[in-house]
């Protein structure tokens, strides 16, 4: 059987078994974005990793190596930020080939340098070796969160309301900025490359909301709301309604999404790499998180739907009636 | 300039600034194999990462998708062991290509998963991807240390005793093995090819020296101790003198270098991925050391040298004449 044959999901389901020595060391292990491991401060460490791979993840495309490197460094953070927690080191791992120009590779560091400055990470190692072909990038982020306001993604309840931050489908119409697709104005095009390359992860959003309260689950938004809201259904035991019409949206991602002729849906529920959060709320507590979340950041916090019971499963409310929403989203070695 | 002109070390030499912003946190940054971080119960945490890519670090044949992922962990840990810490915790990328067969991705992580429960290794996360070629690994490691027991590179001097683990050369003779270059007896092939894919990071030797004391700087044999010793050398501002016919090898790996007529050296000095340790030791503890060392763990250590000032350089001694020691070892991106 080959890998395209299970899929990412199926691939992961059979390699995690007998994975922990010492059980008592770990508090989450393989399964979600980030591992959450004890730590004798009291505080719990916060270990992730994302690979990027040319050609699957990203094209080079004359000088865009700054964004390549942003873009990896930014989605670490993102996980850790999802988790609650603030990022602290990373290791970066980089596969090179010995024909590539020395200041492409000094590009892409200056990218994931500045991310790290952005977010506060410090850079404190890694590996360098030669690639046969294509560019691999691997960046391993530590972080830490307090134990009482680390968010699994486990926590959601009946009841609780589902927020997103921001904005939903910027990166993916970014993308089709990116790859010509359709032209916009020039200040549409320069908001949406922006998003698509130099993501926003929700860390001191994520802070603002720890401190306030009633946040039962999260995730960040890597691979599109539809697919992240079925792994907070799957892993909490619930349901989850999304309203398609209250789904926040840039009015730049209206007008690409129009111009190709695609339905918005595409960009706001199956596009990946928005780097937004999901949560899911204690419905008394929603207002106040809001305005708490705006006030430290600015950013926005909306509610697009609500936890149901298991039962009902995973459904998007569209023009006033109920559909099945697919398990869709980016994943890979399939179509 | 391509990365080819400047080489790995050079390339890294390019990277390395601006990567701190809080440099309180980190005791040892890029430079070293091992990142070595302030943890809040005293202990040191190691972090290290290893990338390994199909076609440079290891050819996929047959059926050796096991002996892949043992050695790409084993070489993690080899890291931390180093530094006289032990490994905790590991988190795994995977880069691979849709084709693959499901039961070859299985077996590489057999092997990552024998290795971690050989050294106490939980796997508590990772990444999994397409690769649109090559299989791509890595691992990230992370370790603890007790602060009194962290064994840097830089704190060789003069006088100091330069000490090896076990013998050198094997894993280049077992390599020669897998090419076909010679054929030796049976039960030399099995050695080797062991040897080869099955290294033996030293994590309770060194746990056992450090206890004992008088270890002043430690590295793992990973691009052979040719290069290594440049490499403590360098950190700790001395100069090394190694003795040719001190330096262990085994009978098999003598037997090979015969067969092939290449000169020991290629195999003792300059053969990669031996994963044995080379430690600088205050002379009056080297015989303790040596005992306590071999009554714990049944690993010899033999005497192969001596640190001296820094203005007589690196330097071989083979039939009683010095020889300057060229900087050379398995490098990336040149030959």
């Amino acid at each position: 059987m080959k890998v395209r044959q299970v899929g990412e999901f199926g691939l992961i389901d059979i390699i995690k078994d007998n994975t922990l020595v010492d059980p008592s060391s770990v508090v989450a292990g393989i399964g979600d974005d980030t591992a959450v491991l004890k730590h004798p401060s009291g505080k719990l460490l916060l270990a992730t990793t994302d690979m990027m791979i040319e050609n699957i993840h990203f094209i080079i495309s004359g000088d865009n190596g700054r964004q390549i490197g942003y873009r990896v460094m930014a989605a670490n953070v993102s996980d850790i930020a999802s988790m609650g927690g603030r990022p602290t080191h990373a290791i970066i791992s980089i596969g090179v080939h010995p024909d590539m120009e020395v200041s492409f590779v000094e590009s892409v560091y200056e990218g994931m340098k500045a991310c790290s400055r952005d977010y506060g990470v410090n850079i404190v190692g890694g590996d360098t070796v030669t690639s046969p072909d294509n560019l691999v990038l691997n960046v391993a982020l530590l972080g830490l969160v307090d134990p009482d306001k680390y968010l699994p993604r486990s926590g959601a309840r009946p009841g609780d309301l589902v927020m997103v931050t921001n904005v939903l489908g910027d990166s993916r119409a970014g993308l089709d900025i990116v790859l010509g697709r359709c032209s916009i104005s020039q200040e549409g095009e320069k908001y949406l490359l922006d998003r698509h390359y130099y993501s926003n992860p929700r860390v001191e959003e994520m802070a603002a909301g720890t401190a306030c309260g009633g946040i039962t689950a999260a995730d960040d938004i890597s691979d599109g709301l539809g697919s992240e809201i079925h792994e907070i259904a799957d892993a909490s035991g619930v349901g989850a309604i999304l309203k398609f019409e209250d789904l926040p949206v840039s009015d730049y991602t209206r007008e690409v999404a129009e111009k190709t002729n695609t339905d918005l849906i595409e960009y706001c529920l199956f596009g990946g790499e928005d780097f937004e959060v999901v949560i899911t709320v204690d419905p008394r507590k929603a207002d106040a998180l809001a305005e708490a979340v705006e006030s430290a950041t600015g950013t926005k916090l909306t509610v697009v739907g609500e936890i149901v019971d298991k039962s009902e499963g995973v459904k998007l409310l569209r023009n006033n009636s109920l559909h099945v929403l697919p398990k869709k989203g980016y994943s890979h070695f399939k179509k």
